[in-house]
């Protein structure tokens, strides 16, 4: 279900909004999409590693950029948190200690049991489990989450096998000036220059997004595995993923193969996603109409598409298809906000143990 | 096991090798490839579709490129044919009727049941059976087999998952020259002109290669399940694909996931992918060191990296791992010559009914 779009309405009051990591691309996202969705912010408090005089403009006016310290979340209801899980560990429990609910969009908080992970329109009602912190999935994860929540609930889900096609912009304002910079370099016939990667991204597949661990996954293929097992309420849920940045600007594309409990044909999981709210169904083939990056870049909705038969899963309980969404927005900044709207507008600015209707 | 690099030893003489589609880019890359390896060419004849006055260099000197007619493989002793299906369908027969062995790069026979279908050091005994046509697989089926092959023979397979990250340069010049066209715009600032594949392939990654089929899957995906299967003599496997093409220009990579018959941790699996010819493992995570097109471009190898045990299979049946080879090489050109220096080294240039030892 959409969560409301009116929090004011609910709310009877403007909200204080801090926004942490203010001026990196997703807190830039996050301030856009705070406008965009009218979202109530009385005041709005850009925050990041340092006050250096500049200004954001947001609602017609600029606001002072200051810096991220426990004693700037005085007075926020709401603290949106972009900005590295090193600052989210320290800073979101200042914050909520301050009585602001941190909405946290680093991987830092997301796997702890006493925090809520939370993609707006699929598992809701965790959000109100909160004690002040809420987390927000990775970008992969997001945009999968309402498709797999549809099929879990209709068919069951047993297994999911997911590879990605991960765009530039989920690293930042750097990998997307790498990206840029070697296309033009190529253009031009000079050297590429290498720094935000290991390696040359423009004209490359890279199999290595975040570190990789002992077992020879990465931390986000792992983030895969075990943030949708968390969202998804199925704690055994087998995923395996490849994680792959390829030279694309903006929005992550996914390949996925789901092993069904039930059987189910492809006409079915189209109607069943076509009626999930925030997904739009892109599938006509005949006519070269399937989801893009470049389509979907600059939307809050997620796109599938090539939606078939998993041909290689016995008996009709195989799907597979085709997701896009751009990552800087239901995949970080849009979710947050969403998130925020669903705090405000069911009354959970309160943490769950200071509720009067739930045990402390 | 690598076919012999010495046909001219074998054989006593020098062949008369033709390459249809000679001026493309496969074929281009075939003659290059003839004489990178040495190949025993007394007389070579390039032929196109039309004979309109251009040359091509090999050992030294100007070859005229001929018009491809039957008439032009009287004398021919193998024929290797990369000019799309139509020329294959008409005119290889014509070719195998005048004694030739057709190597072909189409996807014309590739399914027939009397033609092999060979990956050179993968399957070379099914080449022995040829009556006058071997089909080259295509790009995408071609880097995966050895590694299957090896996963097969050690511990079995059961299922595969595979999804593509695929060059333009398997479209040919034309869509390299789209691609370097749109890079060029966008560092320029101009508008991207999009004429070979429906939608801009810079900055995108698009699910769509070769044409649709009416359950959803395109024929490049269905080629790779069917061709695995006559390859790997496994005609129940169960496969799986996504195939999608990036703004790489040269090289295919591959996300892989292979179920398997009895367990296997990575250890085993690099251990054995090490030792299967024509495979190079680069593995090593903590260095940042994986398959990447832009190394593997230009390259004879395929190339295996990011093993590791697949999580979402019990009881360690599972192993995934990425695989990039320069799909106009090993994926096309350099397996047909491959090919041929099997047939000439084995003294299978007669088809197998005119061979003494075999029944007609």
């Amino acid at each position: 279900m959409e969560p409301s779009r009116n929090p004011a309405a609910a709310l009877g009051r403007p909200l204080t909004v801090a926004v942490v990591g203010a001026t990196g691309l997703v807190g830039r996202t996050m301030i856009s999409v705070l406008e965009e969705r009218s979202f109530p912010v009385g005041t709005l408090v850009p925050l990041a590693s340092r006050a250096d005089g500049r200004t954001l403009r947001f609602a017609g006016r600029e606001w002072p950029v200051r810096e991220a310290t426990p004693d700037a979340f005085a007075g926020v209801d709401i603290a949106l948190f972009s900005a590295g899980g090193s600052v989210s560990r320290d800073l979101a429990p200042e914050a909520a200690k301050r009585g602001a609910v941190v909405v946290d969009n680093s991987s830092q908080w997301r796997m702890d049991p006493g925090v809520p992970l939370v993609v707006a329109g699929v598992n809701d009602e965790d959000a109100a489990l909160h004690e002040g912190i809420i987390a927000n999935p990775n970008c992969s994860t997001m945009q999968l989450m309402p498709l797999l929540m549809a099929l879990r609930d209709a068919v069951g889900i047993e297994r999911v096998v997911v590879d990605t096609y991960q765009a530039v912009s989920g690293t930042g304002q750097k990998a997307v000036a790498e990206l840029e910079g070697q296309i033009a370099a190529h253009a031009a016939g000079t050297p590429k220059e290498v720094r935000v990667y290991p390696h040359a991204i423009g004209f490359n597949a890279l199999p290595h997004i975040d570190v990789f661990r002992e077992d020879g996954y990465t931390k986000e293929e792992w983030k895969v595995i075990v943030e949708s097992r968390k969202i998804l309420h199925l704690p055994d849920l087998r995923v395996s993923c490849t994680a792959v940045r390829v030279p694309v600007l903006a929005s992550h594309s996914e390949a996925v193969h789901v092993e069904t409990r039930d059987p189910i044909d492809a006409a079915r999981a189209r109607a069943l996603f076509a009626a999930t709210a925030g997904v739009i169904v892109v599938d006509d083939p005949a006519q070269n109409r399937y989801p893009l990056a470049t389509d979907a870049a600059g939307t809050d909705e997620v796109y599938v598409g090539r939606i078939r038969s998993d041909v290689s899963v016995p008996d009709g309980r195989g799907i597979a298809f085709w997701v896009v969404a751009d990552n800087l927005r239901k995949g970080a900044a849009t979710n947050a906000v969403q998130v925020a709207e669903l705090v405000a507008s069911r009354g959970w600015l309160v943490p769950a143990s200071r509720r009067g209707s739930r045990p402390a």
